[in-house]
């Protein structure tokens, strides 16, 4: 049945997920925070700054209003950055309130909250309270925007502990060349879904410094140990972490082009400082803010973990990028089941 | 200590090997079938079919000769095609015996014995009795000749019930850009070397299809779901395909152009028939036979594996390749933690 959606967040993924949520006959307001963009998505139905080539549905609506955004909606999409998750949520309770509505929340965003290390169903469920809205599903999954806007296969996960609410997400999404799959694990996939881009980093780092598949192979396949045991310290299953937000969302952000962490990784391989490279990207990297809450994380709890250990002294101490990763690609050989 | 080696196979993995074992100041023989490659590995120190930039180490000595080979070696690592294994385990058990000496075995071949479906260190066991030889180790990884020939930093899975034995390879092998690490699981090991070859053609063929890298993301990780379930039915270690052996080498195979496996599903997905691009490659293509044991395998041990299902009726029943793939893809969605 055809619902009324707002999805917050103008950047890539919400501009596509918004128009996919358009084509699969939902009555979808996609709100943004630039004037111009708002505008070209209306007139023109385009947004060109994310999705050069793409060609958005005319019934697909943008507003810089989140009053009309939110009116009288059955869902809300957060797409929008991990560090803005806290504040649009305080933002919009007060409309929620006045309208009298009581929304199911979803958010596709992949990060870590900077400071509190939270996850961000963590975070929405401190800011509204379950009285304002139904239950808070998590959307994630190896889903680059691009492929999705031109209607690649792609299969992604929606978690709720609620297995019900998960499936009504999959049917809001589920069409012929978008995937939905079920679980229940939502510490798992949020966690999956922020740590995946520390390991694009270094991914991209090696890349960078003229490492080849093997060595690429080897980072992934110790990055996916290390961010497992960090989420099971946390609560997750360690199966979702070799499922489609897991090892599925890991391999394509470490091995597509279309990557903006691998791509910030393969400039700061190339010698280029931190600065310069998230100047020039033009869109928010995730797996920076990510990497140190992840270090401080890992710091408490006294999970090893070398490889965002190395990435968090490179960004953050200024350890020069060669010495760093070639010392962890060379530890001593030994157990691999340890 | 330095060892004196028998390398059997001079393939691209085999020539690879052998050099870095002597580089390592092992005493290597490498033993091949082609009198024009063998001579040209002694005269030129190049193996130029397999490796066109590659400088072997002018004391690496090759043969045509078992007998010259085996030559009162420590130790015997087989390089050779999965099919080959078990006539050369009888042809060289003679020669062992005539020469009174108890070498190790290694192998590094990825497949499963055609028609038996049986593991490789099941075969060397059957035919070299346990007088004749100490133990026999497995050396698996995400490891392309090629990067390994460049001295691209690799990290790979030596495995052996017996840890001991596997610490022993792991000495032989190690060096500055080559990472051994030991795993007791042998199962888990062979079995993980062997399919990742089925969900490479698949991977391929995708790619040969035109779909993007959402869609190979979510083959692997549902291709990697599917040889833990086999893998694990004969009692392999679920961990092991999470490990270097696993995903490790599922992602290097599916990722990189180097794979021969990757290549050849890359032109079955393009429309090329089978026996077509078997001619073209000139190299033996492991997954195309393991696709088979793993099909019959699981039809047995009544295991659920889609992906392998589809590689198999496209490469033995001429299903057409992008209906069968399509219609994998898109199954229903449901729960991922099935």
């Amino acid at each position: 049945m055809a619902k009324k959606i707002a999805v917050l967040g103008a950047g890539s993924w919400g501009t596509v997920l918004a128009n996919l949520l358009t084509e699969n006959g939902h009555q979808v307001t996609l709100w943004g925070r630039n004037a111009e963009h708002v505008a070209e998505i209306n007139q023109h139905h385009t947004n060109r700054h994310y999705l050069p080539k793409f060609k958005l549905e005319p019934t697909l609506i943008a507003t810089l209003s989140l009053e009309q955004a939110l009116d009288q909606v059955d869902v809300i999409l957060f797409v929008i950055p991990t560090n803005a998750i806290r504040k649009m949520a305080q933002q919009i309770l007060p409309i929620i309130k006045r309208q009298g509505i009581r929304p199911m929340l979803i958010h596709a965003s992949k990060g870590l909250e900077l400071g509190t290390h939270k996850r961000l169903s963590q975070v929405l469920t401190e800011e509204i309270p379950a009285e304002f809205r139904r239950e808070i599903v998590v959307l994630s999954g190896p889903s680059h925007a691009e492929n999705v806007s031109e209607h690649d296969l792609t299969s992604i996960t929606a978690a709720c502990s609620n297995l019900t609410a998960a499936q009504q997400v999959q049917q809001l999404f589920m069409n012929d060349y978008f995937r939905v799959y079920t679980n229940a694990d939502v510490i798992g996939v949020e966690m999956g879904a922020a740590l995946k881009n520390v390991i694009a980093l270094g991914a991209g780092a090696l890349h960078g410094l003229g490492y080849g598949d093997n060595a690429k192979a080897a980072l992934m396949t110790r990055g996916l140990a290390e961010i497992s045991r960090l989420g099971v310290a946390f609560g997750a299953n360690p199966l979702t972490f070799i499922g489609l937000s897991g090892v599925g969302d890991l391999i394509v952000t470490c091995t597509s082009v279309n990557s903006r962490n691998w791509r910030a990784g393969n400039q700061l391989g190339q010698g280029k400082p931190l600065q310069q490279v998230l100047d020039e990207m033009g869109m928010v990297v995730e797996g920076v803010s990510t990497t140190r809450a992840a270090y401080e994380l890992a710091q408490q709890q006294g999970i090893e973990m070398p490889i965002t250990n190395t990435i968090y002294h490179v960004l953050y101490d200024e350890k020069e990028i060669r010495t760093a990763i070639t010392e962890i690609m060379q530890r001593e050989g030994k157990q691999e089941l340890d």
